[in-house]
This record gives C-alpha cells, sequence and structure tokens, in this order.
C-alpha cells in the first residue's frame, strides 16, 4: 500500500517480480544464443531455450518458495524449464546479476527521462526567472540577495551531473560459470561472453564480477547522488513553501483533519525516496568488501532487495521531483517582499552571469 | 520473488499491505471506542466504526492510488469508510503511527518465538557439547583450544540479550489530533489517550510522539542488534562448516551448476536478512533528527518501509538461524583432528565453568 | 582544528589518546588487584603492576607505532611496562574493550550531565511557557494552534527518555584470555572476573564478549537516539529561528562576509554532531554480525573510532543543545504575530494538560 | 593512538590539522592573486595576502575554540591573518570547500600511488600463478577449481576500476562568496573564478556548489569503492591464510597471549580501514539532500569529519593491502593438496584466457 503511494506505476513494473523473472529469461536465452553462436551448443538448443523464455510461462510465488532451500530462484527455474541446454555451463549468480542489469538498464532510463524532466523544468524555472530577486538563505537565515533564476539553476547543475553519471553508468553481463572460470564454455569462454554481452546490449567485462562488486557499488552510489540531487530541490521547496515564507506553493497534499491546507506532497515524496534511496545504497556500497572467495556467502544475497530499493525509490525521487517543479507556482512578489528593501542590483547582475552559464551548460548536452 | 526467500509465509503476511491496512483499522476501531467510553462521541457511533473495520471492506490497491496525492493513505481510507465519527478528532499519523506498533507486535512475536526457539537449540547444543574440545579461533588464525559447548553458549547469550530487549521494549500508542494537542477531544484528551491505549493494550506515551520518534529509534535498534546476534551465529556456522574446517555440517543448499554440493542456506539467509535489518534500522534511527516541528514532512515518510524491512528481515534472520541451528549436524571427531594434538584439559575444564554460568541463565528465563 | 569547534573540552579529553592510554592501565591495575585477591598471582605482584599503571609513564606516539605491526597497543604496553605478571592470562581485547567501557562511562556522565541540563531547561521553558500560543506546523506547513509549553514539553520527554537509557547502560568488563575460556586462571575464572568487574565498579558479564558486540552495538543504539533527540531540538530550534518566522533567537554565530547576521551556531553544531554520532552508531551496530569466531580479525579494529566518534559527539551535541536552550530568546508576541487571529483558546488548554503530564514526569525522575 | 595503527604516517600528515590550516591559506593565497589577475584587488594586496598565508604564523589550537562561536574557523583565520583584502568577497565555505578539495587531492596522491602498488603486486602475482591450479570457493564451500592468477586478476581488475574513478575525479575549487552569486567580484566574477581554479590546478565549476554537494558525494563514493576494493582482497587473504586452509601465509602480527601465533595483521586494518570508509562515504553521501537553500546549517558541517576519515581510512586500507600483497607467502603445494585431486586440466585453461585479459588491461593503463 505504501509503495504505491511512492513509486510511479511504470517505475514499479520495472522492478517487481515479474520484471526480475522476465530478465532472467532474457538473460538464459540470449546466454543459449551467444552460446549457439560460438558453437558451445546446438543452434535448434537456443530456439528451444528462446521458447521457453516467457515470464508467463512460470508461476512466481511457486519459483521463489522452491527457491527457500537453495538460497535463490535459478534452481527451481532450471527445473521448471525443463529443456535442455538451458542454463549450460552458467551459475545461478551469472543469471541474477545479469538480470539484475537488465532491471536496472529498463530503470535507469524512467529516471534518467524524469530527470530530463526536471532538468527541463528548472532550466526553463532558471531562464524565466534570470533576474528575478530573492534573498539568499544561509544557515538557515536570510543573508544576501540572490535570484530565484541562480536556485533553480543550482539545481539543475546538480540534476545535470546526476543525469551526465547515470547515463555514463556501465552495467556488464555476468558470466563466469560455477567458480568464474568459464570452464564449461569448451575453451570458447571469452568468445561466449562477448556474444552474450552483444545479445543483451551489455558491457563486456574484464572479468566474472561475482566477488568484485564495483558495478553494483558505483550503481548504488550514481542512484544515491541522483536522489540527493532531488532531494535537495525537494527540501528548498519545502521551505521556501513554508506559511511564512510564501515564496513558492506545492503540492496537491490534502491532510486528513485539515481540508484547507496545501501539503507539498510531492516534496515529501521525493524527500522520503531519497533517504531510502541513501539506506539502500550505502548497504550495497558496504557490502562490496564482504564478498568471500568466488562467490559470496550472504553479501551477494544481501543485495537484490536494496538493488530493487535504489532503483525503484531513485525513480519515484525523479518522477515526484519533476511532477514538483513542473507545477511549481512562483510567486515573485513574496520573494520582493522577503527583501525588505535590499539593494539587489550588483547581486542580480552578478547571478545572471552564473544562471547563462549553467543555461548554456544545459544547452550543450540536450 | 525475491522476498519470499527470506521470510517465513507467517511474517510476510504479518508485514504485508493488508496486515497494516487491519491495524489501521483496528487503530481506527478503537479510537472511537475509546472516544464514546470517554463520552467524546455517541456509543452507537463507536459501533457504526467498529463494523466497517475489516479490511476485506476495501481495496488496498485503490486506496494506495488514491494516497498519492495525500501522501499517506488515510484520508483516502477516511473516505471510503464513510461513517460518521470515523476517524474523529485524529490525523493521519495517529493511525498510521499506531498501526506501525499493532504490526510490530504481530510481527515481533513471531521473532521472539523463533530466538526462543535458536536460544533453546542453543542451550541444548551448549549442554551437549559441553566438555567438547575444539580449537578456539582469533584473528582468523586457530589459538588455543576452548569448546563447542562454550561456543554455543556465547551463542545463547547473545540471543538471550537480544531476546530481552525485544521482550522489554514499550510500543506505544499514537494520538494527538492535527498539531499533536489532543484539541479535538473536548478537553477529555488524556481520559481518551489512556481509554485508546488501553483498548488495543498497547503502552499509553507521556505525549503523543509525531515528531519525537524515540519509540521507532529504540525499536529499530532492538531489531537490528536481534539480527546482529543471528548474523553472528550464521559468521561462526559458515566459517565452521567451510570445506576445509568441517567441524559443523548445515544446510539444504543445492546449487544449480554443482548438485553434489551443500550449501549453507539458512546461514546465508540469516547473515543476508542481518544486512538487511541493519540498513533499515540505521535509516531508523538518523531519520529521528530530521523531523521537523509538530510532524516531519520526509522523514515519517521515509520511515514505512525500513519499518517493514526491519521486522521481516529480523523475523527472517531469527527463523533461519532456528532452521540452521535446530538441524545442524556437529562433528566432534573433526573438531578433536583440527586440535592436532594440543591438550586441552585446562581449558575444558575452564569453559565449562562459563558454559555453566550461561546454562543457568537460559535456564532462570525460561 | 574542527573537532575542537564540535567538542567540549571535558569530553575531548575524556576520549583523548591518553584516556584511552590510562584506562587500559587501570583495567591491567584492576585486572592485577582481582587476580591477586582470588590468589592466581601474588599480592605484591598486583602491586608492582599498579604502580607501573600511570599514562605519564609511557610514550603514546611510541606506542601506536610500535603496536602496527600487531593490530593494537596492548604488546607494547606490555612489553613498556615491564612488570612481572602484568597482563597476565589476558589477551588484548580483553584489556581494550574494558578500557572501552571504562571511556564510555567517563563520557556517558558527561552526556548525561548536559542532557540534564538540557531537560532542565526545556522543563522551565515548559512550564512558562505553558500557555503561550503558538501555531503547530505540519508537513512544513502551518496546521492549527499549539503551544510553545508543549513544544518544549515534546523536547523534554525526548531527552528524559534518552537519559533514563543511557542512565541505564550496563557496561561489562571484558575478561576471557585468548580464546575467552579463561584458562590461565588456575581454574578461578569466574572468582577473578567478579573481582575485577567489583574493581572497576563495571557489570559482570555472563561470558566473556569478545565477538559476541551486544554492549557494544547497545551503547551505540544509545549514544545515537540521544544525539538525535538533540537533533531534533536543534531541527525546530533553527526551523523557529529563520528570519521569517522569529520566534525564537538564538546563537552567537558570526559571518565572516556578513557581520550583522546572527547564525544559529549552537544548533549547527548540535545536528552536526548527531549525524556524526548517527553514522558512528550504524557502523558499530552493523559491525556485529562479522566478529568472527573467538575474536574477529577487522571488525573489532574497526569499533575503535566510530566508538570515540560515538561517545565525543553525543557529548558535543549534548553540550550545544545546552547551550542552545540555556540561551534561547523567545518571542512570544511574534508567535501570536503568526497564529494571524487564530482562536486558540481550545488548543491551549488542550495542550496545558500534557504539558503537565511532561513536567509531572520530569518532576519525579529529578 | 589507534589511528596511527591504521595511517602511514604520510597521509596522518595530509589530512591533519595542519594540512587543512594551510590548504585554507592556500586557497586565500589563490584567491587573492585570481582577483589581483582579475583586477579586482591590487597586485600588492596579493603579495600582502600571500605573505601570511604559512601555516606555521598561525596557532590551530587558538583558530579552533575561537572558532567555536562562529561554526568554523574562518572568521578566527582571517581576524588572525590582519592584513587588508585577506578573503576579499569570500565566504567561509568558499575556503573551507576548497581547502577541502586541496587536502583531498593531496590524500588522493597517496591513495592512488598505493593502489598503483597493489595493482602492480596483484599483476605479479596474477602472471607468477597463472596456471598455478587451486579449488574455488562459493557460498563458503569448496566448487569447482579455478586458479590463483585468476583470483589476483579478479583483484588487480577492482583495483584498476577503482583506480580509474579516483584519477577521473574532477575537485572543483569554490567560490560563490556570501549568498553564491559572487556579487563582491565587481562584476567580474566568472573570471576570478576560473583564474581561482586555475592557480590551484583544481577544475572550474559552473556553479559555486554550496549547496549542491554532487563533488563531495562523488568523492566520497570513489573513496569507499577503493576500500571496498580493498577490504575485498584482505577477506579473500584471510579467509586463505586461515590455519586449516593454509594457502597463503600473511602478516607479521603478534599475539600478546600467544608469542607463537601469525595474525594477518595487515588483512585486518585493510578490513577496519574499509568499513571505518564505508561509514564516512555513508553519511557524506546521504547529507546531499540536507543542505538548504544557499549554505547549509548542519549538513555542511557535518562533512568535515567524515570526509578526513574517508580519505585517511581510504588510504590507511590501501596501504595495508599493498603491504600484504607485496609481502604475500603463496603455497602452491597447499592449493594442490586442498584440491583432492580434482581434474583441473579444463578449468586451468580457461582460466588463463581471462587471467590474460586482465593482465592485458593493465599492461594498457600503465
Amino acid at each position: 500500500m505504501f509503495d504505491a503511494i511512492f513509486g510511479p506505476d511504470a517505475m514499479r513494473a520495472a522492478v517487481d517480480d515479474r520484471a526480475w523473472l522476465q530478465a532472467m529469461l532474457d538473460a538464459e536465452a540470449a546466454l543459449a544464443r551467444a552460446q549457439a553462436r560460438a558453437g558451445v551448443i546446438p543452434a535448434e538448443a537456443a530456439e528451444a531455450v528462446a521458447a521457453v523464455c516467457h515470464a508467463d510461462r512460470y508461476d512466481v510465488e511457486q519459483l521463489a518458495r522452491a527457491a527457500r532451500s537453495s538460497g535463490n530462484p535459478v534452481p527451481a527455474l532450471v527445473a521448471a524449464a525443463g529443456v535442455a541446454w538451458f542454463h549450460h555451463g552458467a551459475t545461478s549468480q551469472d543469471v541474477v546479476d545479469t538480470a539484475a542489469m537488465l532491471v536496472a538498464r529498463d530503470a535507469l532510463a524512467l529516471i534518467v527521462a524524469d530527470l530530463d524532466g526536471v532538468a527541463a523544468a528548472c532550466g526553463r524555472l532558471a531562464e524565466e526567472y534570470r533576474d528575478t530577486p530573492m534573498v539568499g538563505r544561509t544557515l538557515m537565515q536570510q543573508a544576501e540577495p540572490t535570484t530565484f533564476g541562480l536556485k533553480a539553476a543550482g539545481w539543475l547543475v546538480a540534476v545535470l551531473d546526476a543525469r551526465e553519471w547515470l547515463r555514463a553508468l556501465r552495467l556488464p553481463v555476468q558470466l563466469g560459470g560455477a567458480a568464474g572460470t568459464l570452464a564449461s564454455m569448451d575453451g570458447l569462454g571469452p568468445l561466449v561472453l562477448r556474444e552474450f554481452a552483444r545479445e543483451l546490449d551489455l558491457e563486456e567485462p574484464t572479468l566474472p564480477w561475482h566477488a568484485n562488486r564495483t558495478p553494483v557499488a558505483t550503481l548504488a552510489s550514481a542512484l544515491a547522488v541522483s536522489a540527493g540531487a532531488c532531494g535537495k530541490i525537494a527540501l528548498d521547496v519545502e521551505l521556501m513553501a513554508q506559511t511564512e515564507v510564501g515564496e513558492l506553493l506545492s503540492g496537491s497534499g490534502e491532510s486528513s483533519s485539515m481540508p484547507h491546507k496545501r501539503n507539498p506532497v510531492e516534496a515529501i515524496r521525493a524527500r522520503a525516496c531519497a533517504r531510502r534511496v541513501q539506506a539502500a545504497a550505502a548497504s550495497l556500497v558496504a557490502g562490496m568488501s564482504e564478498h568471500e572467495h568466488e562467490r559470496a556467502a550472504g553479501a551477494w544475497h544481501a543485495e537484490w532487495a536494496p538493488l530493487g530499493e535504489a532503483l525503484a525509490c531513485s525513480g519515484g525521487a525523479a518522477a515526484a521531483t519533476r511532477e514538483m517543479i513542473e507545477r511549481l507556482e512562483v510567486r515573485p512578489e513574496r520573494m520582493r517582499e522577503n527583501l525588505h528593501g535590499m539593494d539587489t542590483t550588483a547581486h542580480v547582475a552578478a547571478a545572471g552571469q552564473l544562471v547563462d552559464r549553467a543555461l548554456e551548460r544545459w544547452r550543450r548536452c540536450r
């Protein structure tokens, strides 16, 4: 009930059990195709494998239960598939890790699209309010004048930074077999690895990364930074929308006890999502150093939930921030009032120079 | 799919959407009864309210969607209930926080039951292997002799500590109304508060704790410690069950690529759960200082998911640890071999004295 | 340079290298006395040991360097002491863990004293402003009236909760010897353990807790909750002291660029300290499940810095909060203005009932 | 006492109070020079400013104390400098943030140098043991054969990934003035910003990032990943050096109670450091979303200690890992024994192909 509040439907669908199952099946099908192309398995086998790689054929709940005794759902999936050459030469983690990267890629596309929306809306605000003076606040006290355009430009730059990082992320396939040597690939391991990556349009890693979790930790870090950028924007909106400040109006939120009140619900959702991403990311990053030997006993299994959480809530943060910024009501007259007659000339001029730098960067990366 | 691997079914049901919904409805019904008893609302009103307080009457998914615009599901629930005096004088957070404590109580009962099982199993191991020498290992190297009984006694004491804390937790009702003054209770606030707590058999707090989150942070801390105790046991089992050590056999785990292998799946599940609890608890504890004014804009909303996670995965850790310890195969002959002829007399005698201290404590608290 | 900003001098001295060194020496002296009393070592030996247990005799920096090759400073300390029976039958962790509890006890006394000051100041505010109306704010928007007395009463209760927990903490001695069996105590382990605890006025644990870190995790949790309570108060002060809100004035803070500005420096220090405690505590709690076998290879060593940090910054948070509250300027007229004529009668009356509950509790625990 | 155990002296010096002070003075001097070049201040003024920018002229402890009332040391530093045009147009955070980047750059150079050493040592191991079979271990159980060369190649790749990220980090100057507009630069803000960055050889940011903390969060993430890579290597070494496994010998560690024991002290230090970095980094990343308005009241101040900790302990982890790997004793015969006659032909051949991929990458980036 609660998660529906935070996440847009598309994101929830991108990281739900069915999405994971289909991603695992996509990995199995791609592996079979790659092996067929490399000559490790017959071409017909790959077709037969691909034919059973549709999530509809499987009962997620049943797989999950059967999985309890093996610690992951792949053995049950292999049994349920019931086709020769399915999962040939692979280990469970090959499939789950590759599926995680596929799930991540789909989720990232949604996140980046919403960050694009946030950036566009911030860019428009920066342009429109380039010369609109407001009081700058430091250490939670009024300080010197700034402009609302520069405030929005600061949000814009943070979002552009986050977006660039997310887009630059390299998501690798995972393939190593039981102990990470690719020994079951008839000496054709590197070739299968390359074809597997090409098949799924994921990166080809130098080595299997079963127990070297840089890809997961880096992804988690980038998600945390993107959610953090959204959380900062939402914090500013909440602060500026305070009744006594009144420089922004935001939010559709109704109150169960005070119908007249307008709660900044999108900002609230964004901030709550940001906190959740940060917790999940911290867990994923800290897990890096706990992966024993060739494949870990616990640290790997502890990644699945926080990875889903980090993706979903980064998406929730981006979507909420986009809604928030796109619908923001800006009140320049209140900004003016809160300046209480401070002279703003020099500050507006200086801020404008900075706004232009941000807008120029935004234009370059559109 | 993945969460079913970690949690027993009863625990999953205890913290799922339906459980939260019913807990919210239980809170609403109890509030109405308390208000009727205090004379704030008519007695018949309380009956009418109670009559609609069954989760079956509501569509969880629909509530969740309607909730997006208000940031929590209570306004939609109030609308769907459609009964006079439902939610009278309360604020959304009164209901969600009280529901959280009800959900926590049910989940804690499951956790404590499993910890009882762990303690009993550890106690039996401590008794049975009181004088069974094995090598103690420090800094990941063999050190001096100890006994397996003392190892198990150490686990026992950690579990007893955790269990005592969980049982001593005080879970308070939440009731304050819109701004935490109980102003809508016709001057009968303290009386309603007392009756409300009595009705639900929860603690009566000194004050509403909408923005003073000690109860949540304390609960989270206790869950983290209980999961940490389980995680430590699981780590020891994994280490002692290593092929080269061979002093314990544990686990039903099958491998998708190596059918002969016996993976310590219960230990793996326990360790993965422990990590997840720790991440969730850290987030809940850190959230304490971010609750603004009378009720927070984000920090509260960020609690729901980690609270469910902390409860479910503490339960998952306890259940997995229980399965693990109850089915543990102990191999004293291998313990003997790994001692390579060290003289163990003094160590066994000394360890026995300590084992007896632990067993005595265990007997006292049964 | 930076840490001096956060911590009062007494607290810095309580957790600095010299305090740790003296605490280790106190542990060694107490151990020798306990062993002499139990008959494990000669009485004169205990005197000789005690005679070298003064921090002035040792060069901290030299111990630290010598310690690099052993991973902790105790072997170098034993060598430097150069007295027979010094450290007899003990392991490094016995001394460092016991020292940690001694350091913690001294630091806790400082923290509790400052929390007493915070409670007293909050109690006075709650009394003085029991009937002073102000607007309650929820979800960062003005909501219904409340009173400043109730706000202060909420702070008071949170601090009382934290203080009670800190005072109830049980800090145990550590004693187990090389593998935790007390085998080097001539069969008198439990007796030595009891005398050791009595000597230092610390708790006698059921068993050595070298690798069962409940005491550390519980201490960390209590510190995080106490700092969290301070952080919440500081957040409220910052928000109420905003230029546009103006209901409180707080802080001595000068600005390097705006001499006219009054920054809420004590609140800032309290909030920064709270964050640091939370990070340290999360690390300590999560470490629980990583202590291998009888004594850990890394997880133990990772505790020292965050434990010092958690103590020092909890103290920093409490001290800053005390300064902040004791010097707070309350502006009831501005509170009145921000109500914009809302009728406050019912809210003030209801809030007063709640304030009285908090004050009653405060009086009981003084 | 304890920190000296973890960090090499050079790193301790790179992040100590004096280093921070000199970095702040370097920032002030560079700012004056940049302003002189841009025509904002007289050229002689810049020389006069530079003349007082030597740490020896200042009393760190006294600055720290004076700083307590302003929340940071810059106002006291400005007062102590006592020269006209010193700190002209800047705000405290400009100086502290820029100093942080300078400190970070020096610390990063040390970290990268040690990671280079780790990579070189891992590369040599991968080459030398390219065809040395050992048993692969998954889920803490023996699984299929692999080679020690592939194990080392996995470490190598993780370290190369970390090193690449650290080297690619962009560390920006901070310059914005009181409210981030550069309004005190006579309309020459962008020019001064460029010259300031050039003067210090740091990045020129698009905008001031006083409250948009992407640079800090990204730096923290990269440090956590580098420490995580080291922690993983250290974990493997500890596991392989277990008495019962015996495939590696590592460590100079003496025990205070068991002189015969050889503790893996470097691995222990590396793992302890990794945990500390992770905690610090999590705090820095989570702080991102808490920076209010133009400059934060607490979240900024909470960064200083964890940033120093993250740098110092990443350095400690890298240095310890380097010592550990450079002195590692590899025991191929024990690896052979632990295989118990498994056929390793296919695995050695397949693993060799993967080792070559890693070595090729290593050669490319040398």
